[in-house]
């Protein structure tokens, strides 16, 4: 089977060029003797992956020096649950901001710990637009306030942050860190899950003001979720998960080669423009999403019924194209297009919906 | 530079068929499309990965039906925390045997969460042995005995279980793990980070009996520590890390094709046992454990001063063998011979040792 055109929420759509490099060094890291997967995290050939990694990271995200980049562990769901454990006291009050399923189950995950205000919702319209935030809802003495900032599952994405006064702002960015031009210093802490811009799944980077982390956490949390210990470890106080944290650099340096993360968002804006043009344009395909809120890496579609969707998906598997189905909790389609994803699937993708609405069955 | 032996401790020397199957098919998967790295946890494809990998595992290592395998991230420091979390109610007591590093990390991780009870130890001789434990020093309500099964740092094994009359016993196998055949059967739970024999590292693998786990954990535990979540989710709670799961299936089919753990067994005993015995010959080199208490897998020696220490490491290096310093907390040297380091790596070790002794200078 050829490569196709890989639509995936995440993991998700590596650009071709990291991939090469990946596979031309995987049985031989150049100056190593040995592979990444076989590599001691505490060799020189090491050290200098993450060092390069992070300082990729920094440059092409321009994070000042009172940030730390971590690398962690277990996903962005343990960062839910670390998020709380390490910024809040047991029981305060942090606000969390619902705007789709992931940043319930943040809000969820958050309880174990805190008191949550919900500042926020747009369950009310299937969480199809960004709601205001009343920056009188936040209370003065809240931990964090805690946005979901690029919703995967509803294709939505803040694209103008909340006031959040002097309680600091936490972000959730997995779908669209390195994809959309966000700028660090107007967040407290910024978090995302590798697997969609960032390489393959199995870790989430931090981004956080060292002020706010450089703290001792309650002694009942697990050490592997403490900021602090992370950042005064340079994110090895274990072995850490070292492919990801190269396939990360990989990836960040193919950004800076492109032209940086404003050449990604600009390219993003056309993959997503397009097909934004062509579902409003349709009669029988269409986004449920406010005009505000769409987000540019993750767009839903719909179909008048689930024999349309069905056929849709099977004629575009067919031309090259997968993972075009929405997400099991809401159905219908979805192309993530996130920067591994080229002009051309996106372009293949539209060709399809405009043939399919011609008539066209395959 | 030439690929070289690797005796790092972990991450660890990966056999050369599995690093060229895992190149062949990084860029594009067979029938998938795309790359591991890239491939949606939700596609036939890798359910197929997840699926092999796991019945690869249960077949080479006889785990029993009623135990389950789970693919956890953080590593094994993550299942220090999650070990007592799981297993204990909050304040119960739990048995600890001291025999090095990541035992005494695991109880005091472990601390946070129960009411840790030293059984034994043997920090009396820089844990140079595998100290016995009375079984009358376990309490019968305790929620569980943890032994670290192989001391990486200090290369003993537990070649003999402790008995622990009901108390489920709890084993850390991290570094011998499809090295060594163990019998499930024997414990409640075993867990292991990747890094040694299961790939690259990232992941840790946790083979309990299931009805040890199917209990609701404590509210305020983060659900990504849960076993039972992750084993009612067949470890895809999250996203998992995908890559991790897929190298730890080809180490296992690898392991498979050589006849199997008891193959394994017999190689790290034949590569262990050349070693061994030209460290008990030598003048000048020596290994510092007791004899019942020898690791296969983690070989630790002496010289006598730091110099000669810094000219062997040089030496061994210009001849191709790399990582073979001691933990940076004991010193010394020590040679990990993990499944992935052929025959031929532990013969140029015992040359160079013998050259060495001869008084060659490199």
């Amino acid at each position: 089977m050829e490569r196709v055109f890989n639509f995936s929420a995440g993991p998700s759509a590596i650009p071709e060029e990291v991939l090469q490099e990946a596979q031309r060094d995987l049985f031989n890291y150049p100056g190593a003797g040995c592979s990444v997967l076989e590599m001691s995290h505490r060799s020189p050939s090491f050290q200098s992956i993450i060092d390069e990694t992070e300082a990729t990271l920094r440059r092409i995200m321009n994070i000042p020096d009172d940030y730390a980049v971590l690398f962690m562990q277990g996903g962005a769901t343990l960062q839910f649950a670390a998020v709380a454990m390490n910024l809040a006291k047991r029981g305060q009050k942090a606000c969390y901001a619902l705007t789709g399923q992931f940043s319930t189950k943040s809000m969820e995950e958050g309880s174990k710990w805190v008191e949550p205000i919900i500042v926020s919702s747009s369950k009310d319209k299937t969480f199809s637009y960004i709601p205001k935030i009343d920056p009188a809802s936040i209370p003065e003495d809240a931990a964090y306030l805690h946005i979901c900032a690029n919703n995967t599952i509803f294709g939505t994405t803040y694209w103008e942050l909340p006031e959040h006064g002097n309680v600091p702002l936490v972000a959730d960015w997995s779908s669209a860190i390195l994809g959309v031009d966000i700028d660090v210093t107007k967040h407290d802490m910024i978090y995302a899950g590798a697997q969609k811009n960032m390489g393959p799944s199995g870790m989430a980077v931090v981004i956080a003001k060292k002020s706010l982390i450089d703290r001792e956490i309650d002694p009942v949390v697990p050490i592997m979720l403490s900021y602090k210990t992370a950042m005064d470890n340079g994110s090895m106080y274990n072995t850490p998960p070292c492919f990801s944290i190269y396939m990360a650099g990989l990836m960040a340096k193919w950004v800076e080669r492109q032209g940086g993360v404003p050449e990604m968002e600009k390219r993003n804006r056309e993959k997503a423009g397009m097909l934004y043009d062509v579902l409003d344009n349709s009669k029988i395909f269409s986004n449920p999403v406010a005009l505000d809120s769409r987000s540019i890496t993750n767009v839903t579609f719909t179909l008048p019924t689930q024999e349309d969707t069905d056929a849709f998906l099977k004629m575009a598997k067919g031309r090259g194209m997968i993972n075009l189905k929405g997400h099991r909790s809401v159905g219908g389609c979805r192309a993530s297009m996130y920067n591994g994803l080229p002009l051309e699937g996106t372009k293949k993708l539209v060709e399809c919906i405009k043939d399919f609405e011609a008539g066209k069955r395959e």
